[in-house]
């Protein structure tokens, strides 16, 4: 026991000096479940009713509802119903729908805030997963909280890592989402 | 000790076998609180602004703010304040307010996506329960999650059941509510 | 054992009598980690485009985006990206952005009812903090929710306390916001 201590001691003073940001520093938490799904959103332009799963329902004063806003899209507000798949194709069989919104909401650069729900709707996955935070969409990756679960997921919590997989223009986008759950009951 | 592990292998195989669906076997947790409370949901529709307790506040290109909107109100954003009571009268003392907002986020069918706080106010219930979900408004009842509670519902966490209890047309609707927190302190 | 029975039924009988609420009753738990901090929000009104960090995007019929509605701003969403600084000094360096939206909620009083997230970065807090609940805003404190975190706040639960600590007019106001964590990772 008495032997143990220094060890420790020297080594919490290497890792100490070795690490520029504390947060490195934390405990790996090992998630208890882990999901990666895909999900695919077509906005609304005035022209592909048919196709679109997403549409502009509020925007400062000054914007119209079938074109983004000016400085970046500040005050965009979305709302969407987008199939999530089990991989990056868009016509791949979808497990369920991203439902919720998200908002446009930086006037010098591009970032977003989300809030949405993963209704799954599968034999191997039943339940609703309920994600929100904030989206800086030029970041390569950007991590969101999960903050409730029903079903399957019953109580859970977690983090999302969010990357952009794939965007064309200003109409569609593909996210690529890792849910790693630490909490599950 | 060596005899207990076969046995225990030979009811993990059968009910495995047993069952289709694995999300069954979950544990059976009781809530440590349980509420059943109702909320009541007065649509403002440009005649009623005195009982209106809730006013569409969004729409996509071509909606009005007073109807809502065509392809299943797709895309309306809804602000409420709506009273909530223990029984199912709307003209019973309210408890507390529900407020927050709901989306009518699905273009060939009735869905909605809720997030939303009850702020109570009485000698048996002080303090506040947040919720966010997706409410698939055409099921007999729905699960939402419970994300955070202050008051006498600190840190709580749950989930809570939705029921459609009555509507009148699109001006009037009523919400049974069964809150199960899982998670109390 | 038999002799303690007793005592803990005469302990509960006064402890009953002697509350009228008992939420007051409730063990006074002590946060795992504490934060002040101010943001700023200055209300685009269509004069102000320059130093505006929010503005109206949403509003029932018959209100216009440069002005808060009538009846209390009954339905108004406000998107913003306020800056967070660590004193009340709008020109303290930032340490962060709070991003996200809040509603106005209420047709006879002012009530708000908020949703959105800390994204900070600084050297001594990198991560996210993300917040929900109604905001009474004519109270001189509002508890609300803290409903997920990451980075340093991963997984981090907790209350948070806001004040109204100034406001000019309907352009500009600043808030404080106590985050008491009671769940840290």
């Amino acid at each position: 026991m008495g032997s143990k201590l220094p060890l420790l001691f020297v080594f919490v003073m290497l890792f100490g000096l070795t690490s520029a940001n504390p947060s490195k520093m934390r405990k790996p938490y090992t998630p208890c479940k882990n999901l990666v799904l895909y999900f695919h959103d077509i906005l609304y332009n005035g022209m592909n009713a048919e196709n679109a799963t997403s549409a502009i329902v509020a925007a400062p004063q000054g914007a119209n509802l079938t074109k983004l806003a000016p400085q970046f899209n500040f005050g965009n507000i979305v709302v969407f119903d987008d199939p999530i798949t089990l991989d990056n194709n868009l016509h791949s069989t979808p497990i369920g729908r991203a439902q919720g919104f998200y908002i446009y909401d930086t006037k010098n650069t591009y970032t977003s805030w989300l809030s949405f729900t993963f209704a799954l709707n599968t034999t191997s996955h039943q339940g609703t997963i309920t994600f929100a935070g904030a989206d800086p969409i030029l970041k390569k990756t950007r991590d969101i909280s999960v903050t409730g679960g029903t079903g399957d997921f019953f109580m859970h919590r977690g983090i999302a890592t969010i990357m952009t997989d794939a965007f064309e223009g200003e109409v569609y986008f593909r996210l690529r989402v890792e849910i790693k759950f630490f909490e599950c009951w």
